[in-house]
Order: C-alpha cells, then sequence, then structure tokens
C-alpha cells in the first residue's frame, strides 16, 4: 500500500474523495432545492435582488469550503459532520488517528 | 407651478417618476418571468451558479440603468423607449421641448 506524500495511503484516499464527493452533492442537492424553492414564491421586485444576495452568499460558502486539500481535509470533514452533510462512519477506512482528530474538531 | 432646480415642474416630476417606475416594474416582472422560466432547467449545480452570473449581469445593467437623476432623466427614458419598457405617450404631461429631445433621442 503506497503511502501519498501527505501521509494518505490509497484506500485513505479513495474514502477520502468519496467522502467528499458525496457530502458535496448532498449540500447542492439541498441548495437547489432552497433556490427552487425560492424561485417558485418570486413575488415581489425585491425578490428577484434577495435571491441574487442569497445565491452569491452561497456560492462564496459553497465554493470556499470544497477546496479538497490534504492539508486541511479533516477540518474540512470536521465541518461537514458539523453541518450535517456527513457522518462520521462513512469515513471508515482511515485510520484511528485521523477518525480521532475528525471526530474531536467536530464536536468544537 | 413651483419649478425644481433642475427645470421640472412639480406635475413633470411626478409624471417622471411615475413612468420611471412603471418601466421598472416591467423590466424586473419580466426579469422575474425568465428566472421562473430557468427553475425548469435548474440541474446541475452549474446551472445555479450560470442562474447567479446572469442576475449579477442583469442586476449591474438594471441598477445602472435605473438611476433616477433629473439631469439625465431625458436620456433615461429614450433608452426605455428603445428597449420596450415605456411608450412615449406615458410621458404626458412634460412640456414640448422635452418629449420632443426622448423622441429624437429615442430614435437614434
Amino acid at each position: 500500500m503506497k503511502e501519498s506524500e501527505s501521509g494518505w495511503t490509497e484506500i485513505e484516499q479513495k474514502v477520502a474523495r468519496f467522502a467528499f464527493e458525496q457530502a458535496y452533492k448532498r449540500e447542492i442537492e439541498a441548495l437547489m432545492s432552497q433556490v427552487r424553492h425560492k424561485i417558485d414564491t418570486l413575488d415581489e421586485l425585491d425578490d428577484i435582488w434577495q435571491l441574487h444576495d442569497f445565491l452569491s452568499a452561497r456560492r462564496y460558502e459553497v465554493e470556499g469550503k470544497y477546496d479538497f486539500k490534504y492539508s486541511i481535509l479533516l477540518f474540512i470533514f470536521a465541518g461537514l459532520i458539523k453541518d450535517g452533510w456527513l457522518q462520521l462512519n462513512e469515513l471508515e477506512g482511515l485510520d484511528e488517528d485521523k477518525l480521532a482528530k475528525v471526530a474531536a474538531l467536530s464536536r468544537m
């Protein structure tokens, strides 16, 4: 089993990538659902600019958050668990130390 | 009848304000209709960001255009007529000189 430069085995990399993509997919689906609901309820002139403000904020947040870098991945996973986009057991396959760190960080 | 500093009577100011608001309302309603249509094609994340880009561009354009200043109002009205958001006869109540200028500018 090859260790990546950053200390992640190949299996860990696969687990991490899959978990990351699952969380991303869930959050984006929730966002699409929110956007559809907002469009359905477009009523006043200001609603259109409120929709724009909402998209600006969410885009900034989502693009900032889903930055797949091994050096910060444990923090990212902890945040995703905290926000409900990921479950700790979906990270099974990572070593005990990484799992313990994510669990601890997610409770902070 | 009081003349405003900028050479618009009170009645002209009311006519101008009402026409301006009508045009804005029509343009935003058209924009809302376009956005509602886009909901049907929201499928991927990129569609959401494309909607965001679309709204950013339209907001920049609309907010730039609907800048109620008497010094540039005849140009604004001419542009709104040209783009179909306003009819010349909705400016009735402005003096002949202003109407003639708007009509001429709108044909340029």
